[in-house]
């Protein structure tokens, strides 16, 4: 048995036994410039969809090389089907929601913009790259796909409500809370398919809290009696649905 | 009745009716010069005992000034007795960590030098400052101490075993887990006075897992099937433990 790679790595190539993978300028620099690689040395890969593979090099260059899959160490493991959706914050806040919604085992990640989200502007490609290399790090055989921001209107318009909708409402939270759900009971009676929203710093204007009491299958959980950051928010509530409806049963 | 005052700090002065609050250096450039606040505006203090008080600017100047408490808007919100102890990471991390802790309601945070720490070097006053940051964005009236750095060894010497230990067995999940344990089954076993254990991103050698196994009220969590980073792990972990037994019920 030999033991695990220590260099993990995402590509977007098929896997499979025996498959040979091109090796991209990006990643011929590190495995051979900066980790100093040689030919027979191993590396894990995934792809998002065909487990993970051991794989070895077998060609090494300055800007490629070749590697080639030896034997699968792990099948893919699919998160549970929820989706968190998030109000961009600040770049260092927004990158960080986006990586532990990865490795929280979110299935997809859904930037909105609210009546108070500040950041317009979301850059989809540096957040899927974020949400790749969280999965390269965690283990992870998945990557959820991130999508480009849509506006929290649109995405109600063509919500379907056969997938739970939880929200923390911030009104109903901090020290001024006269009756706190408990998390767990909530959470129980929205399982899979499901989505988590978590709002700006701001809050969720009026008219969105209105709208969003008023459609079926949303679930208010509590986060407790303190005032929660949005990125707090977005971990805690995800931890609260994976253990109570997820896969950390 | 007066709105919420949008600036709200900690100082470290008693707080009651008609006390007088001297104004730092620090805080003069940021409430005159900054936010430009003139005699007769508002502010919230809060001092970690006192609860929150509704402040008015008394008198201004480059370098100081004076604050006058005018009510008291809120009680002092104790969380409940739960300490964090991690193994310090990278800074930002380290710093987000103790962020993280003091809005979710930990009571202590103590940094733990671990067999696999690479972090020697702890700055406990940043820390001590990153945490009341905190209390301050998250509407705390508490400010959770930070300890100086100690030994897990030492730490564990002195333990009490009537404060349960919770931790995370990375070696217990992951991919390989084999059983993971329901976590709130776990958590209910885990009362306060407790206390949540966060590993190095390197986990915790055998001969620290052989010895927190064999200790008493010592409680194994399972964080899910995923490799979480030591930041999201804590993250989780106090998430799960106050919805289990704090104050998030």
């Amino acid at each position: 048995m030999n033991s695990r790679p220590k260099i993990r790595l995402f590509v977007d190539h098929p896997l499979g036994e025996a498959q040979s993978v091109p090796v991209s300028r990006d990643h011929a620099n590190y495995l051979f410039n900066v980790m100093r690689l040689g030919v027979g040395a191993e590396v894990a890969l995934f792809n998002g969809v065909d487990g993970e593979w051991r794989a070895e090099v077998a060609a090494k260059g300055k800007r490629g090389g070749v590697l080639v899959c030896t034997e699968q160490t792990a099948a893919l493991q699919m998160p549970p089907d929820v989706w968190l959706l998030f109000a961009p914050i600040k770049k260092a806040r927004t990158d960080f929601i986006v990586e532990k919604a990865a490795e929280l085992g979110a299935a997809r990640i859904c930037p909105v913009r609210t009546a108070r989200t500040n950041s317009e502007r979301v850059r989809q490609d540096k957040l899927q790259a974020h949400a790749m290399e969280a999965a390269e790090q965690c283990g992870g055989t998945f990557v959820p796909p991130v999508d480009e921001i849509v506006s929290l209107e649109a995405l109600l318009d063509r919500w379907d409500a056969s997938r739970a909708l939880v929200f923390a409402d911030e009104a109903a939270v901090g020290p001024s809370s006269l009756s706190p759900l408990a998390g767990r009971t909530v959470l129980a009676a929205a399982p899979p398919p499901a989505a988590i929203l978590i709002g700006p710093e701001g809050g969720f204007s009026d008219a969105e809290r209105a709208r969003l009491h008023a459609m079926q299958n949303v679930h208010v959980v509590s986060l407790g009696p303190r005032i929660l950051r949005a990125d707090t928010a977005a971990v805690s509530a995800l931890t609260l649905w994976q253990a109570a409806v997820g896969d950390w049963g």
